[in-house]
């Protein structure tokens, strides 16, 4: 018999070489019918693979993204099966799970040309070949009897991939009539694909390397019920209108330059605005906690980031230093901005009456990010993180990281984030040697963070092992409208840059200490905040964000003046306002402006001349009435205000 | 006889061989006087060299910057003969002129040490030799001739210059005892030096180059009379009072770290803050002129500036180009924001109906500069410039000058630089070739200009041939405190920059058509402003800048919960308010605050607290009577509006 242990730390004992599927099945029948995959000692695998030692597992469902990626990674291999019917003669190069779904990079051979108009009959060949209800099956296998078998198949990128690999590694799983070198796991076999849809062709080089051949890349997903697919699509159409990159160019915020260069975004005047916006609220927020703004500059010597820790880390693979003429000198543009606040920090000694000290900087950072990773706003070479540093005594942490966690939880209410997820990383208490700071530091960190999401009334999961080197941490994930997740805010203790860069107060002993740092960043960066944003209102931002807050609509041409009157009188007032008096019929003039995303409609015609008013119409909120300018001013600044949480 | 022609276009005929000083005799026996140097044809000369051919000439006094330097450069030379007399056996390096007065790197020899309090004896020999009126003689000589004679004088500092020099071109100056190597030129004789102050020693390196020996360099200044002497070291003690670098230190404005770099400045939290007010001042007056902000990125790929001209201009001589790793791209930390703003002004088709545009920034630019020429916040390696571009039509040019020039009076009045001049730089009429842009152009953007200067009533000085070769300018040189003149806002008008990028707009013909570019900065850059205006102000900002308006005064212990009660209601409206709370003397704690650069002062004891009044006094204007916090908050931004205008 061996010993199992479980997640709830519960063990049980089975006979040696039991599998997953026999785990699940003694622990009830449904759970054998839905788990997908096992974790085994930190180990994914197949369910039906025997185990043969003590160990601890984790079954996995399609809940967990292990599940999923089991899920995706079979039905990779069974669009190969269903390819490999259609199109006799197709080799195959990779096909793994991805975040949403899965793809496979095929050589259709000479002539052949795959559109997406062939899909549909690839996908119903899946669902028949799934209703065979095929095992999955895995073969230990030589490296000699591998290159044989794929010789047979004269099948030259499997060929390359087995040469690439050491003897004795080498596994293939089989499905119906299909076999792929593959590591796995897989599903036990293809019944639980039901729906399948594939997404799109794309051509994608042969282990990226734009000098080798092009082959096809097929993508597509997979779900165990149709009614999931169905939901997926729905979620993929709505989001394919919500994409930032879309939005931001329908709304003028934000673009890019090939002259500028790629993941450099450059901010429109509209998305410079609102972006101006967001850190107003940000820096009054902040003020309010005592928070001190500084600027620093955007490069700092190679030594400073030596001393950070920074280069070693990342230096080789990022932006490359920048020699000065003659000097010798070597500068690095600045990756983060903490080094430079603890520089700020060391200008002048500090007493223990001093802290804590809050520095904040919209703090534009430059990492290098291969130009295939870029995407929009959400993966930059370039962005501005709402970043903070917070130099305290160690009996300070708790209470400033709860004033923390108030501000991030003030800005996600704010702005209407209010289903997001908390988790805690701690240390992995196995492996104490990789972190640094000592026990007692670390005991306490960890208690106030823990202490602080409880009095917060945060409802966090811990997970153990995931805390940095150099402290715990807690990060907010967000889900946007659509119900997807975004990992935005993040709260970080951090003993190793005190240590490092030998920051010191002296305490009421009239001895020297050494601070604790908390670094943070509600938003992120400015950029991925904004994109998030975008997604999830899909460019319908709240009305004190908005780029224009309302609409003047002469009624015709004849009170084009008393509309610029209005417009002028507004912008006074600091109401974003613009003017619609283009020589159409009013209702033309009202269904455009219905479909942009300017709140207010103000509507004047000879009526309102003569009163001196303004007619009101709320987007989604119908009729308001006329009213004078003034009371108009003081409705959108009540309603801010109300936004804002100012009232 | 030939012909002399004079600034003001005069003709007069002379005796070929003519000297300066005979023609300055020949227009007034004062002139004669006082003439210090003549530019004949372009060349800055002796006034008592023979003109031989026709010429152009300009006679320069003391007032002329090259009046100054002829009398500087003999003033060193005229310390070198000192120096002789008293260290005999001392060497001499090279002796130049300076932006203010003068110095001569010398080699006492082995053992001798001169220090500062040897100084006076070396002025009263100074004097004693001007005294004795001796002329300068210049001498060509050839170079075998000037080797054989500084041989003989044992100066293997002279013989290593003159060996690097051409044998044609070398000349003596030579008065009383002293002969140099030098090129000149000199005042006729010694005797106009009537005031010499020696202000400092320094060690300098032979040539610059730190593997040399280290020689000592004497920094004087001289003056033609007693007075001027006086006043102007009035002035260097006042100037050393409010240097920027000093001050900016005791307000906690700004820091440098050797570990982020030379001429890298860290912003501290007051600086950050009252940089940010200048910011959002500038930002509220280019609103009210339609300008819209953007932000670009602080890198751009190399070849946007091999586009823009700026990397063939100053590419090998700056922060070298940043490299990513594999992708073989080649990036620069921008050294302006124009190219970027091109880019934006790109990214859509543009009418004639959409200009002007106006694209605004605050962008952080890095020039390289040698560490030797760093200072403070005037001469750094990273600055933020208060930039603006505006795209408009050829017809639009005239307007939006004026319009940049009503900018640029508001913020001088507003910020108390009532004391500037104007230049206007036109092309130079004899060397068109070398401007880019058609001769129409030229000529609008050339009498746009002087008409725009003329209509808003600016007395310019005009030059011609110190037009940029991308168009003419207009620069603001403003007069500080002290008398000392600052390079502030440029205005420059384009055609280069939209015919590199190819800027277009279609005009009403439906042609496309190229707009006209102005560059903008009022202030230059935020640094070089700040540096400015803590100079022009001694650090006492005006009330809307200044980082603390006012500072609370309990007058003994007992008040301090009230002064803590008083200093809360005025952070909450906004007024930057601190308290000294210390146990001390109210009497001490007032002489203490006057001391410092904080407008108001508050006090509170039993009688304020009883009426919740506060007793409120003006520095430099005395006891304003007691009222209450809401009153004074009031009184603030009534100032505050006053001194912005806004009243």
């Amino acid at each position: 018999m061996i010993k199992i242990s479980f997640p709830d730390q519960s063990v049980r004992e089975y006979p040696e070489g039991v599998s997953g599927l026999d785990i699940a099945q003694s622990l009830s029948h449904q759970l054998a019918k839905e788990v997908l995959a096992i974790t085994v000692n930190n180990q994914l695998m197949d369910v039906t693979r025997p185990i043969t030692t003590d160990a601890s597992v984790k079954l996995h469902k399609w809940d967990d993204v292990e599940g999923k990626y089991a899920f995706w990674h079979s039905s990779a291999h069974l669009m190969a099966e269903a390819l490999q019917a259609l199109y006799p003669g197709m080799k195959f190069g990779i096909g793994p799970a991805i975040e949403n779904g899965f793809y496979y990079d095929v050589d259709p051979g000479d002539g052949v040309v795959m559109k997406e108009t062939d899909l549909a009959a690839v996908e119903a060949k899946m669902l028949e070949l799934a209703r065979q209800k095929n095992s999955f099956t895995r073969k230990d296998i030589s490296k000699a009897d591998a290159l044989a078998y794929f010789q047979t198949k004269n099948d030259g990128y499997k060929l390359e991939l087995i040469n690439d690999l050491e003897d004795g590694t080498i596994t293939l799983y089989e499905q119906g009539s299909f076999t792929d070198l593959c590591r796995g796991p897989h599903l036990p076999g293809t019944e639980p694909i039901k729906a399948v849809k594939l997404l799109s062709i794309a051509g994608a080089y042969w282990r990226g390397d734009e000098k080798r051949k092009q082959l096809t890349r097929i993508y597509g997903i997979s779900f165990p019920k149709q009614k999931m697919l169905d939901e997926y699509l729905v979620l993929l159409e709505e989001a394919k209108k919500r994409d930032h990159r879309k939005i931001g160019k329908e709304l003028e915020l934000f673009t890019f330059s090939s002259s500028v260069g790629q993941g450099l975004p450059l901010w429109l005047p509209k998305g410079a605005a609102l972006r101006g916006r967001l850190e107003d609220f940000l820096k009054k927020i902040q003020r309010q906690y005592d928070y001190e703004q500084v600027i620093t500059p955007h490069i700092g010597q190679k030594e400073l980031y030596v001393t950070s820790g920074h280069y070693a880390k990342y230096g080789k693979d990022s932006f490359q230093p920048i020699n000065t003429p003659a000097e010798g000198e070597e500068f690095l543009l600045k990756p983060m901005n903490c080094p430079h606040h603890c520089e700020i920090y060391k200008f002048k000694p500090r007493s223990y009456k001093d802290l804590p000290i809050r520095y904040a900087e919209f703090g534009t950072v430059y990492r290098y990010e291969q130009s295939g990773e870029l995407h929009g706003l959400t993966r930059v070479r370039g962005f501005t993180q709402d970043d903070a540093h917070i130099f305290c005594r160690p009996d300070q942490l708790k209470d400033e990281f709860k004033k923390v966690i108030d501000i991030v939880l003030y800005i996600f209410k704010t702005l209407d984030f209010a289903n997001f997820t908390t988790q805690v990383s701690l240390r992995d208490p196995l492996n104490q040697e990789k972190y640094i700071g000592s026990e007692e530091n670390w005991i306490k960190a960890e208690s106030a963070i823990i202490e602080a999401c409880e009095e917060k009334g945060l409802e966090t999961i811990v997970e153990t092992g995931e805390a940095a080197f150099y402290g715990p941490k807690l990060d907010f994930m967000v889900k946007d409208a659509l119900g997807r997740k975004w990992q935005l805010g993040t709260i970080q203790v951090d003993y190793n840059l005190p240590e490092r860069f030998e920051l010191e107060y002296v305490g009421a002993d009239n001895q020297k200490h050494r601070p604790v740092m908390i670094h943070r960043a509600p938003f992120g960066s400015m950029e991925r905040f904004v994109a998030v944003l975008i997604e999830h209102t899909a460019g319908k931002f709240p009305l004190w964000l908005t780029p224009e807050q309302c609409v003047v609509l002469p009624i015709s041409e004849k009170f084009n003046d008393y509309a610029e009157k209005v417009l002028k009188l507004l912008n006074n007032s600091d109401i974003r306002a613009v003017i619609d008096d283009r020589n159409e019929k009013i209702g033309k003039k009202i269904r455009d402006n219905e479909l942009k995303r300017i709140p207010y409609l103000l509507i004047v015609g000879e009526k309102e001349m003569e009163n001196g008013e303004i007619s009101v119409r709320k987007q989604g909120d119908g009729d308001k009435g006329s009213m004078t300018v003034n009371s108009f001013v003081e409705l959108i600044n009540q309603e801010v205000a109300t936004l804002l949480g100012e009232v």
